[in-house]
């Protein structure tokens, strides 16, 4: 194994916070694999590289030699994790929870080594938890600790319900680190309390406490939201190549180096050099964003499917003829009241399509891209972010630019 | 059965509140057997006649011809009712849980009817419970609606700790009322939340709603804090005949109808009738008061063993002779730190034993009275009230009156 100073640094590299780091150096220190744990909660079954942050990072601990547990939380996805939520999350049924877990499983191991990794689901230990094994565990938390919680307290104070079944979520999810006896977990900033929780658990059953390592969420390609599939800002694992690679092609210059540290397969010491290279003035940022486009595509397509997205894409945005003959659009983006743009309609209107049926159809084929990449089924409304300045295209030919 | 407007007013003898009367009108209007409940958390073994007061009334709706369902809480004692504590109660073990039980069955059949009496103990179905049921229920209630609870509002906004189980309490023994379909729950005023709990558990999974039915608590014999083993100030269902006559006889005579009507066997006319004999002077306050007492021993003794109670009684206290030749001792009864008189001391002083190491020893043997009630074993500090003006004895011959 590397020299634990070495581990550190490219454990850090992209890292939000590591509570407390010198316990981790304590435990780097030993020379032996790590137990390295990320529980994931399968409540929405697509993942995209904003989901897949802590995963990366799970990746580079198994690269230099230890060993990840990724728990599947199919027994407290029966509650429901209640961070960053101002509701109740709706509880899902087993069939659910099961069928999500294997979707997001598959996506997983695109990115894990499996030969470094154990998958264990929390119903195991949870779901023959009795009443007397729940008392002793949540007698170990006060109702003060866990309402704390900044999602708790919010809606606590601001008097919207918060289910008592919900002050279980962070407290079987910290007996899951028990469980595993966990060295280190992950999670993003939105899960501190949830790793702190373990933490605390496992001091207070006599056991060595786990590291907490935040990961930063990371930002939609409009660069200013957090990704997610709701703001129509993601980039989705299994995105074909093109899409994909358009998609990172529109993130803006001042992101690129975070979507490297978080979302790329290259190493600590080449994304080092990229950053340094770009604030010296030495490297082309749209140079810089076609190798980050490329090896994201890469990662989850292959190289070859890299290779040919990219010449897709510069087929129709790089070639200098094309973007010429493109005419303007001068559409209106003003958003309805739930902030989207109708897409289906401004179709139509820029004359694309005949009638926004005609246009809801030409989406639903996958027909229509913005920037180059596919809009998905069904999503006839849209974030106004994505269209303001944005190339159009609907079929092989047709293209506008929205002005 | 009597018609329901007779029954009502047996009912309502004694109690505090009826929550909703209306609805506990239309089941009696039903003219068939109610399932009365009441839940009984096994933490400490011996009762008194305070403890009793719900089983009293448990017993006239059993001579009405309902049917009373009583649960040991044994599965609730495993978290230890919160009520009007201001700290977590140390949780017990089952056996603790299990021999403390017994006890108190042996103590409530003094009281019930056997023949329309059914015993239930809650670990039946709580301790069955898997995380997933308990997640079902505790979901139906709101952290918010809980921390209404006065005892919990009262340690969260001091920043006393409260235990996340501990708000599984109410929800837990309100499953009770679910299992056993109550129609009523009745409990002291202290209770009163945890049986609203109960009634709002039972709507919410689609039931008819138990009637709440409180009891006021019991004074002590002092007459003014509510009776309890730590005040000194009780009468325990085993405590012998002689004794307990004795500390009845000590009661104010403000509270001899409250105690008519929670711990005796007359009938709500007998009991109106000395009461109404009371307010016109027609009857003499003590004359009561022994009618109270024999009824009180007689309850838990016998007729026979009642007569000898109070003939042992006018032997010491209503025979004149006897009193004249009490000499007076004027006691120091300046309470200690903990608000207790340091009994074994002041017998020394007041000369009926050589040191406060054999007034110690006569106590343990039974030997030491107050107002004709023994002072239990091992109880050397008493509360000040029961000694002011009071007779003190010790052994068959050696009185002192306390000035």
């Amino acid at each position: 194994m590397l020299a634990p100073e070495e581990q550190l640094r490219i454990i850090k590299s992209g890292v939000f916070e590591i509570k407390p780091e010198e316990l981790l150096i304590k435990k780097l220190k030993r020379d032996e694999p790590l137990n390295i744990k990320l529980g994931v909660d399968p409540t929405a079954p697509d993942i995209h590289i904003g989901h897949a942050v802590p995963l990366r990072k799970l990746r580079a601990f198994q690269d230099l030699g230890h060993h990840v547990t990724l728990i599947i939380g199919d027994g407290t996805a029966l509650i429901g994790d209640p961070s960053g939520r101002n509701s109740t999350r709706p509880q899902l049924t087993s069939e659910q929870v099961a069928a999500n877990a294997q979707t997001y499983v598959n996506q997983a191991f695109k990115i894990l080594d499996p030969e470094k990794t154990t998958l264990r689901h929390n119903s195991e230990w949870l779901l023959s938890m009795g009443l007397e094994d729940i008392l002793k565990v949540t007698g170990l938390f006060t109702v003060a600790r866990i309402l704390e919680r900044d999602d708790f307290s919010k809606r606590y104070n601001g008097n919207l319900p918060i289910g008592v079944h919900e002050f279980l979520y962070p407290i079987m999810q910290a007996y899951d680190s028990v469980m595993i006896k966990a060295d280190v977990e992950l999670g993003g900033t939105d899960q501190l309390f949830n790793l702190m929780a373990g933490r605390e658990l496992m001091e207070k059953m006599g056991m060595e406490p786990q590291v907490c390592l935040t990961l930063p969420l990371l930002e939609g390609t409009d660069g200013v939201r957090k990704m997610s599939k709701s703001y129509g800002n993601y980039v989705g694992l299994t995105d074909e190549p093109a899409d994909m690679f358009g998609k990172v092609m529109s993130i803006p210059d001042e992101i690129m180096v975070k979507y490297f540290r978080l979302a790329s397969t290259l190493s600590v010491d080449e994304i080092d050099s990229i950053e340094a290279g770009l604030a010296a003035g030495e490297l082309h940022p749209n140079k810089v964003k076609r190798q980050l486009a490329a090896n994201i595509v890469a990662a989850y397509h292959g190289e070859e499917a890299a290779g040919a997205a990219e010449a897709d894409f510069d087929r129709v945005f790089k070639n200098h003829d094309a973007p010429k003959d493109i005419p303007e659009f001068a559409a209106d983006l003003t958003p309805n009241d739930e902030g989207k743009v109708y897409l289906a309609k401004l179709i139509a209107d820029a004359g694309l399509a005949k009638s926004a049926g005609e246009a809801r159809r030409l989406i639903d084929g996958g027909g229509v891209k913005v920037n180059g990449a596919a809009i998905p089924a069904k999503e006839y409304n849209v974030d106004p972010s994505m269209l303001a300045g944005a190339v159009l295209q609907v079929g092989k030919r047709k293209f506008v630019r929205l002005a």
